[in-house]
Protein backbone atom coordinates (compact mmCIF):
# COMPACT_ATOMS: atom_id res chain seq x y z
CA UNK A 1 0.00 0.00 0.00
CA UNK A 2 1.18 3.58 -0.59
CA UNK A 3 2.01 5.75 2.45
CA UNK A 4 1.28 9.36 2.95
CA UNK A 5 2.74 11.40 6.05
CA UNK A 6 1.64 14.41 6.85
CA UNK A 7 3.85 16.83 8.80
CA UNK A 8 3.20 19.87 10.52
CA UNK A 9 5.49 22.73 9.58
CA UNK A 10 5.29 24.76 12.09
CA UNK A 11 4.21 28.75 12.38
CA UNK A 12 6.99 29.08 9.75
CA UNK A 13 10.43 28.93 11.17
CA UNK A 14 12.60 26.29 9.20
CA UNK A 15 13.97 25.91 13.02
CA UNK A 16 10.33 25.49 14.08
CA UNK A 17 9.90 21.90 12.84
CA UNK A 18 10.15 19.15 15.09
CA UNK A 19 13.37 16.49 14.72
CA UNK A 20 11.11 13.61 13.35
CA UNK A 21 9.73 15.79 10.82
CA UNK A 22 13.38 16.84 9.52
CA UNK A 23 14.65 13.60 9.51
CA UNK A 24 11.59 12.46 7.81
CA UNK A 25 11.97 14.85 5.13
CA UNK A 26 15.36 14.48 4.45
CA UNK A 27 15.13 10.68 4.04
CA UNK A 28 11.94 9.86 2.10
CA UNK A 29 12.02 10.73 -1.91
CA UNK A 30 9.07 12.37 -2.89
CA UNK A 31 7.21 15.35 -1.17
CA UNK A 32 3.99 16.92 -2.10
CA UNK A 33 3.16 20.44 -0.97
CA UNK A 34 0.23 22.60 -0.97
CA UNK A 35 0.16 25.47 -3.44
CA UNK A 36 -1.82 28.53 -2.84
CA UNK A 37 -2.04 30.34 -5.62
CA UNK A 38 1.28 30.85 -6.02
CA UNK A 39 2.34 30.97 -2.27
CA UNK A 40 4.13 27.75 -0.72
CA UNK A 41 4.72 28.75 2.73
CA UNK A 42 5.02 25.10 3.66
CA UNK A 43 7.21 24.33 1.48
CA UNK A 44 9.21 27.83 1.76
CA UNK A 45 9.71 26.38 5.59
CA UNK A 46 11.11 23.52 4.99
CA UNK A 47 13.77 24.22 2.10
CA UNK A 48 16.90 24.14 4.07
CA UNK A 49 16.42 20.61 4.78
CA UNK A 50 15.54 19.52 0.99
CA UNK A 51 18.21 18.32 -1.65
CA UNK A 52 16.93 15.92 -4.89
CA UNK A 53 13.46 14.74 -3.13
CA UNK A 54 10.91 15.30 -6.02
CA UNK A 55 8.54 17.92 -5.19
CA UNK A 56 5.12 17.63 -6.20
CA UNK A 57 2.62 20.81 -5.89
CA UNK A 58 -0.96 20.73 -5.16
CA UNK A 59 -3.32 23.27 -5.68
CA UNK A 60 -5.37 24.35 -2.67
CA UNK A 61 -6.63 27.63 -2.98
CA UNK A 62 -6.88 29.09 0.94
CA UNK A 63 -10.66 28.99 2.00
CA UNK A 64 -12.41 27.54 -1.57
CA UNK A 65 -11.22 24.31 -1.52
CA UNK A 66 -13.89 21.77 -2.29
CA UNK A 67 -14.43 17.88 -2.29
CA UNK A 68 -13.13 18.42 -6.32
CA UNK A 69 -9.77 19.69 -4.72
CA UNK A 70 -9.36 17.07 -2.35
CA UNK A 71 -10.22 14.10 -4.50
CA UNK A 72 -7.61 15.83 -7.51
CA UNK A 73 -5.42 16.43 -4.74
CA UNK A 74 -5.37 12.27 -3.30
CA UNK A 75 -5.62 11.52 -7.29
CA UNK A 76 -2.09 13.06 -7.87
CA UNK A 77 -0.46 11.51 -5.03
CA UNK A 78 -1.64 8.15 -5.82
CA UNK A 79 -0.67 8.61 -9.26
CA UNK A 80 3.05 10.29 -8.34
CA UNK A 81 3.55 7.06 -6.01
CA UNK A 82 4.59 3.81 -6.96
CA UNK A 83 2.71 0.74 -4.47
CA UNK A 84 4.86 0.74 -1.27
CA UNK A 85 6.25 3.60 -2.23
CA UNK A 86 6.28 6.77 0.66
CA UNK A 87 5.74 10.48 0.40
CA UNK A 88 5.37 13.24 2.38
CA UNK A 89 2.16 15.99 2.86
CA UNK A 90 3.61 19.02 4.12
CA UNK A 91 0.90 21.09 6.21
CA UNK A 92 1.39 24.25 7.50
CA UNK A 93 1.11 24.22 11.63
CA UNK A 94 -0.62 21.48 12.61
CA UNK A 95 -2.43 18.65 10.62
CA UNK A 96 -5.17 18.35 13.24
CA UNK A 97 -6.45 22.08 13.41
CA UNK A 98 -7.96 23.58 10.67
CA UNK A 99 -5.89 21.22 8.35
CA UNK A 100 -5.55 20.67 4.93
CA UNK A 101 -3.92 16.95 5.27
CA UNK A 102 -6.63 15.51 7.08
CA UNK A 103 -9.74 16.67 5.09
CA UNK A 104 -7.41 15.52 2.19
CA UNK A 105 -7.47 11.87 3.74
CA UNK A 106 -10.75 11.66 5.56
CA UNK A 107 -12.51 12.38 2.48
CA UNK A 108 -14.57 9.87 -0.10
CA UNK A 109 -11.74 7.47 -0.88
CA UNK A 110 -11.11 6.40 -3.95
CA UNK A 111 -7.24 4.80 -3.13
CA UNK A 112 -6.18 3.33 0.56
CA UNK A 113 -3.50 5.09 1.80
CA UNK A 114 -1.79 4.33 4.86
CA UNK A 115 -1.49 7.14 6.67
CA UNK A 116 1.30 8.46 9.53
CA UNK A 117 1.18 12.18 10.84
CA UNK A 118 3.92 13.93 12.34
CA UNK A 119 2.77 17.02 14.83
CA UNK A 120 3.64 20.66 14.31
CA UNK A 121 3.45 23.78 16.58
CA UNK A 122 0.14 25.29 15.64
CA UNK A 123 -0.10 29.08 14.37
CA UNK A 124 -1.67 30.26 17.90
CA UNK A 125 0.75 28.44 20.11
CA UNK A 126 3.89 30.54 18.14
CA UNK A 127 2.45 33.66 18.67
CA UNK A 128 1.12 32.91 22.20
CA UNK A 129 5.02 32.39 22.70
CA UNK A 130 6.33 35.21 20.85
CA UNK A 131 3.66 37.59 23.20
CA UNK A 132 4.86 35.53 26.34
CA UNK A 133 1.35 35.20 27.09
CA UNK A 134 0.03 32.45 29.29
CA UNK A 135 -3.24 31.33 27.26
CA UNK A 136 -4.67 29.14 29.75
CA UNK A 137 -3.98 28.71 33.54
CA UNK A 138 -4.97 26.23 35.99
CA UNK A 139 -9.33 25.97 35.91
CA UNK A 140 -9.47 28.48 32.83
CA UNK A 141 -10.87 27.46 29.40
CA UNK A 142 -9.04 28.60 25.91
CA UNK A 143 -11.39 28.46 22.96
CA UNK A 144 -10.00 28.47 19.62
CA UNK A 145 -12.20 29.37 16.29
CA UNK A 146 -11.75 30.94 12.95
CA UNK A 147 -14.40 33.80 13.14
CA UNK A 148 -16.51 35.19 15.28
CA UNK A 149 -19.72 36.04 14.57
CA UNK A 150 -21.32 39.64 15.36
CA UNK A 151 -23.60 39.10 18.39
CA UNK A 152 -21.68 36.27 20.09
CA UNK A 153 -21.02 35.66 23.88
CA UNK A 154 -17.60 34.96 24.59
CA UNK A 155 -17.71 32.43 27.21
CA UNK A 156 -14.26 31.21 27.23
CA UNK A 157 -11.33 32.40 29.51
CA UNK A 158 -9.15 33.27 26.04
CA UNK A 159 -9.49 32.90 22.20
CA UNK A 160 -7.72 32.35 19.33
CA UNK A 161 -9.10 33.90 16.46
CA UNK A 162 -7.16 32.14 13.60
CA UNK A 163 -8.48 34.64 10.81
CA UNK A 164 -8.81 38.11 10.53
CA UNK A 165 -11.34 38.84 7.97
CA UNK A 166 -13.73 40.62 9.92
CA UNK A 167 -11.19 41.87 12.60
CA UNK A 168 -13.40 45.67 13.24
CA UNK A 169 -16.54 43.48 14.19
CA UNK A 170 -14.06 41.28 16.30
CA UNK A 171 -12.14 43.81 17.95
CA UNK A 172 -15.90 45.59 18.68
CA UNK A 173 -17.14 42.41 20.57
CA UNK A 174 -13.85 41.74 22.44
CA UNK A 175 -13.37 45.66 23.45
CA UNK A 176 -17.22 45.36 24.81
CA UNK A 177 -17.06 41.86 26.66
CA UNK A 178 -14.14 43.34 28.84
CA UNK A 179 -10.69 40.88 27.07
CA UNK A 180 -6.90 42.43 26.23
CA UNK A 181 -5.78 41.40 22.75
CA UNK A 182 -2.69 41.52 20.67
CA UNK A 183 -2.51 40.86 16.90
CA UNK A 184 0.24 38.94 15.37
CA UNK A 185 1.39 39.18 10.90
CA UNK A 186 4.16 36.04 9.65
CA UNK A 187 4.55 34.80 13.48
CA UNK A 188 8.23 33.47 13.64
CA UNK A 189 9.70 35.00 10.59
CA UNK A 190 11.40 37.69 9.02
CA UNK A 191 8.51 40.24 8.85
CA UNK A 192 7.01 39.26 11.54
CA UNK A 193 4.53 42.27 13.31
CA UNK A 194 3.17 41.92 16.76
CA UNK A 195 0.54 45.05 17.75
CA UNK A 196 -1.29 45.65 21.10
CA UNK A 197 -3.21 49.01 19.91
CA UNK A 198 -6.67 48.60 18.22
CA UNK A 199 -5.87 51.34 15.26
CA UNK A 200 -3.10 49.75 14.17
CA UNK A 201 -4.50 46.48 13.46
CA UNK A 202 -7.58 47.95 11.95
CA UNK A 203 -5.23 49.55 9.32
CA UNK A 204 -3.80 46.11 8.63
CA UNK A 205 -5.31 43.48 5.93
CA UNK A 206 -2.85 40.22 5.88
CA UNK A 207 -4.11 36.71 5.33
CA UNK A 208 -1.17 35.12 7.76
CA UNK A 209 -2.55 37.02 10.88
CA UNK A 210 -4.66 36.05 13.88
CA UNK A 211 -5.33 37.40 17.03
CA UNK A 212 -4.75 36.22 20.76
CA UNK A 213 -6.98 37.30 23.64
CA UNK A 214 -7.65 37.10 26.92
CA UNK A 215 -10.13 38.19 29.84
CA UNK A 216 -9.30 41.38 31.44
CA UNK A 217 -8.11 40.34 35.21
CA UNK A 218 -10.27 41.31 38.09
CA UNK B 1 20.64 40.46 33.26
CA UNK B 2 20.11 36.86 33.27
CA UNK B 3 18.34 35.64 30.59
CA UNK B 4 16.33 32.40 30.89
CA UNK B 5 14.57 30.62 28.24
CA UNK B 6 11.64 28.71 28.45
CA UNK B 7 11.46 25.53 26.40
CA UNK B 8 8.72 23.60 25.39
CA UNK B 9 9.75 19.88 25.46
CA UNK B 10 6.56 18.29 23.99
CA UNK B 11 4.21 15.62 25.06
CA UNK B 12 7.69 13.25 25.76
CA UNK B 13 8.99 11.85 22.53
CA UNK B 14 12.89 13.18 22.45
CA UNK B 15 12.55 13.72 18.50
CA UNK B 16 8.94 15.77 18.93
CA UNK B 17 11.47 18.92 20.33
CA UNK B 18 11.61 21.44 17.95
CA UNK B 19 14.98 21.92 15.83
CA UNK B 20 15.70 25.35 17.43
CA UNK B 21 15.05 23.98 20.91
CA UNK B 22 17.35 21.14 20.42
CA UNK B 23 20.32 23.62 19.67
CA UNK B 24 19.47 26.03 22.57
CA UNK B 25 19.65 23.62 25.25
CA UNK B 26 22.79 22.17 23.27
CA UNK B 27 24.63 25.50 23.29
CA UNK B 28 23.45 26.49 27.10
CA UNK B 29 25.36 25.40 29.84
CA UNK B 30 22.41 25.54 32.59
CA UNK B 31 19.37 23.41 32.78
CA UNK B 32 16.71 24.44 34.93
CA UNK B 33 13.86 21.25 34.79
CA UNK B 34 10.97 20.64 36.84
CA UNK B 35 10.81 18.27 39.73
CA UNK B 36 7.36 16.24 40.22
CA UNK B 37 7.65 14.58 43.43
CA UNK B 38 10.72 12.80 41.90
CA UNK B 39 9.30 12.35 38.14
CA UNK B 40 11.45 14.20 35.64
CA UNK B 41 9.31 14.00 32.28
CA UNK B 42 10.85 17.21 30.52
CA UNK B 43 14.38 16.21 31.58
CA UNK B 44 13.94 13.01 30.52
CA UNK B 45 12.62 14.08 27.17
CA UNK B 46 15.69 16.26 26.70
CA UNK B 47 18.52 13.25 28.01
CA UNK B 48 19.76 12.30 24.15
CA UNK B 49 20.62 16.54 23.85
CA UNK B 50 22.66 16.58 27.31
CA UNK B 51 26.21 16.27 27.68
CA UNK B 52 28.34 18.52 30.33
CA UNK B 53 25.26 20.63 30.89
CA UNK B 54 24.88 21.91 34.64
CA UNK B 55 21.37 20.66 35.72
CA UNK B 56 19.50 22.16 38.62
CA UNK B 57 16.10 20.32 39.80
CA UNK B 58 13.29 22.47 40.99
CA UNK B 59 9.97 21.16 42.75
CA UNK B 60 7.26 21.78 41.37
CA UNK B 61 4.51 19.45 42.71
CA UNK B 62 1.99 18.88 40.00
CA UNK B 63 -1.09 20.84 40.92
CA UNK B 64 -0.19 22.23 43.94
CA UNK B 65 2.22 24.76 42.87
CA UNK B 66 1.95 27.98 45.27
CA UNK B 67 3.14 31.23 45.00
CA UNK B 68 5.52 30.62 47.47
CA UNK B 69 7.10 27.37 45.30
CA UNK B 70 7.13 29.81 42.42
CA UNK B 71 9.01 32.67 44.34
CA UNK B 72 11.83 29.76 45.58
CA UNK B 73 12.38 29.00 41.69
CA UNK B 74 12.99 32.42 41.18
CA UNK B 75 15.32 32.58 43.64
CA UNK B 76 17.03 29.58 43.04
CA UNK B 77 17.10 29.93 39.08
CA UNK B 78 18.85 33.93 40.40
CA UNK B 79 21.57 32.63 42.45
CA UNK B 80 22.54 29.50 39.99
CA UNK B 81 23.07 32.11 37.03
CA UNK B 82 25.65 34.67 37.29
CA UNK B 83 25.03 38.36 35.65
CA UNK B 84 24.25 38.10 31.89
CA UNK B 85 24.81 34.34 31.97
CA UNK B 86 21.81 32.77 30.52
CA UNK B 87 19.73 29.50 31.36
CA UNK B 88 17.43 26.79 30.35
CA UNK B 89 14.05 26.20 31.53
CA UNK B 90 11.97 23.11 30.53
CA UNK B 91 8.54 23.33 30.29
CA UNK B 92 6.53 19.89 29.52
CA UNK B 93 4.31 20.61 26.42
CA UNK B 94 4.02 24.35 25.51
CA UNK B 95 4.92 27.45 27.87
CA UNK B 96 1.65 29.15 26.69
CA UNK B 97 -0.57 26.00 28.19
CA UNK B 98 -1.27 25.48 31.44
CA UNK B 99 2.53 25.95 32.23
CA UNK B 100 4.70 26.39 35.13
CA UNK B 101 7.08 28.49 33.12
CA UNK B 102 5.08 31.70 32.54
CA UNK B 103 3.35 30.77 36.09
CA UNK B 104 6.58 31.35 37.70
CA UNK B 105 7.77 34.76 35.33
CA UNK B 106 5.28 36.15 35.39
CA UNK B 107 4.84 36.14 39.11
CA UNK B 108 5.87 39.13 41.78
CA UNK B 109 9.09 39.85 40.81
CA UNK B 110 12.05 40.31 43.02
CA UNK B 111 14.52 39.37 40.45
CA UNK B 112 14.89 40.82 36.62
CA UNK B 113 15.27 38.34 34.13
CA UNK B 114 15.16 38.76 30.19
CA UNK B 115 13.04 36.02 29.05
CA UNK B 116 12.50 34.34 25.82
CA UNK B 117 10.24 31.04 24.94
CA UNK B 118 10.70 28.22 22.34
CA UNK B 119 7.34 26.76 21.50
CA UNK B 120 6.73 22.93 21.98
CA UNK B 121 4.24 20.58 20.88
CA UNK B 122 1.33 20.42 23.57
CA UNK B 123 -0.27 17.51 24.50
CA UNK B 124 -3.80 17.76 23.10
CA UNK B 125 -1.73 18.20 19.42
CA UNK B 126 0.62 15.55 20.01
CA UNK B 127 -2.80 13.20 20.77
CA UNK B 128 -5.07 14.55 18.35
CA UNK B 129 -2.07 13.43 15.68
CA UNK B 130 -1.42 9.74 16.77
CA UNK B 131 -5.45 10.00 16.83
CA UNK B 132 -5.73 11.20 13.59
CA UNK B 133 -8.35 13.05 14.46
CA UNK B 134 -9.25 16.18 12.38
CA UNK B 135 -9.38 18.44 16.02
CA UNK B 136 -11.42 21.45 14.38
CA UNK B 137 -12.46 22.05 10.85
CA UNK B 138 -13.25 25.67 8.83
CA UNK B 139 -16.23 27.31 10.50
CA UNK B 140 -15.58 24.92 14.01
CA UNK B 141 -14.69 25.94 17.49
CA UNK B 142 -12.58 24.03 19.76
CA UNK B 143 -12.08 24.42 23.49
CA UNK B 144 -9.48 23.38 25.99
CA UNK B 145 -10.34 22.83 29.47
CA UNK B 146 -8.25 21.41 32.29
CA UNK B 147 -11.66 19.85 34.08
CA UNK B 148 -15.51 19.34 32.86
CA UNK B 149 -17.29 20.56 36.06
CA UNK B 150 -21.02 19.35 36.69
CA UNK B 151 -23.99 20.11 34.55
CA UNK B 152 -21.63 21.70 32.48
CA UNK B 153 -23.58 22.75 28.38
CA UNK B 154 -20.81 21.79 25.67
CA UNK B 155 -20.68 24.34 23.69
CA UNK B 156 -17.87 23.90 20.99
CA UNK B 157 -17.76 21.01 18.12
CA UNK B 158 -14.46 19.61 20.01
CA UNK B 159 -13.11 19.43 23.17
CA UNK B 160 -9.32 18.89 24.70
CA UNK B 161 -10.00 18.20 28.53
CA UNK B 162 -6.49 17.65 29.82
CA UNK B 163 -7.25 16.43 33.32
CA UNK B 164 -9.02 13.22 33.65
CA UNK B 165 -9.48 12.96 37.64
CA UNK B 166 -13.07 13.30 37.17
CA UNK B 167 -13.21 10.95 34.38
CA UNK B 168 -16.58 8.82 34.93
CA UNK B 169 -18.92 12.25 35.26
CA UNK B 170 -16.67 13.89 32.03
CA UNK B 171 -17.48 10.71 29.97
CA UNK B 172 -21.49 11.18 31.31
CA UNK B 173 -21.63 14.40 30.28
CA UNK B 174 -19.89 13.63 26.30
CA UNK B 175 -22.32 10.50 26.11
CA UNK B 176 -25.27 13.10 27.30
CA UNK B 177 -24.17 15.26 24.80
CA UNK B 178 -23.37 13.35 21.94
CA UNK B 179 -19.99 13.58 21.51
CA UNK B 180 -17.59 10.81 20.06
CA UNK B 181 -13.94 11.03 22.59
CA UNK B 182 -11.03 8.92 22.72
CA UNK B 183 -8.61 8.64 25.78
CA UNK B 184 -5.07 8.79 25.60
CA UNK B 185 -1.88 8.21 28.12
CA UNK B 186 1.65 8.74 27.33
CA UNK B 187 1.21 10.03 24.21
CA UNK B 188 3.99 9.66 21.50
CA UNK B 189 5.79 7.75 24.49
CA UNK B 190 6.64 3.63 24.59
CA UNK B 191 3.49 3.22 26.92
CA UNK B 192 1.44 5.28 25.16
CA UNK B 193 -1.97 3.61 25.03
CA UNK B 194 -4.96 4.84 22.61
CA UNK B 195 -8.57 3.85 24.05
CA UNK B 196 -11.90 4.40 23.10
CA UNK B 197 -14.08 2.21 25.01
CA UNK B 198 -15.75 4.01 27.59
CA UNK B 199 -15.67 0.99 30.15
CA UNK B 200 -11.92 0.67 29.30
CA UNK B 201 -11.28 4.25 30.22
CA UNK B 202 -12.65 4.06 33.21
CA UNK B 203 -10.58 1.37 34.60
CA UNK B 204 -7.22 3.32 34.21
CA UNK B 205 -5.59 5.99 36.54
CA UNK B 206 -2.99 8.02 35.10
CA UNK B 207 -2.37 11.40 35.30
CA UNK B 208 -0.44 11.72 32.08
CA UNK B 209 -3.65 11.20 30.20
CA UNK B 210 -6.28 13.49 28.41
CA UNK B 211 -9.72 13.56 26.56
CA UNK B 212 -10.36 14.06 23.02
CA UNK B 213 -13.84 15.00 22.16
CA UNK B 214 -16.31 15.95 18.86
CA UNK B 215 -19.55 16.60 18.33
CA UNK B 216 -21.15 13.62 16.73
CA UNK B 217 -21.73 14.26 12.48
CA UNK B 218 -25.31 14.41 11.63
Amino acid sequence: MRKIIGIGTGPGASDLLTVRAVQTIENEDVIFAPNNRGKNMALDTVRPYLQDQKIVMLDFPMGQSTDETYQKARDTIYESLAEDDTGVFLNIGDSSIYSTFLNMMNGEENHKFDIEIIPGIPSFIAAANIMQMNLVKKGETLMLLDEVAEDTELTADAFAILKTSKLESTLDILDAQGYDYGYIEYASLENELVLTDREEMLKRKNYISLLIARKKQG
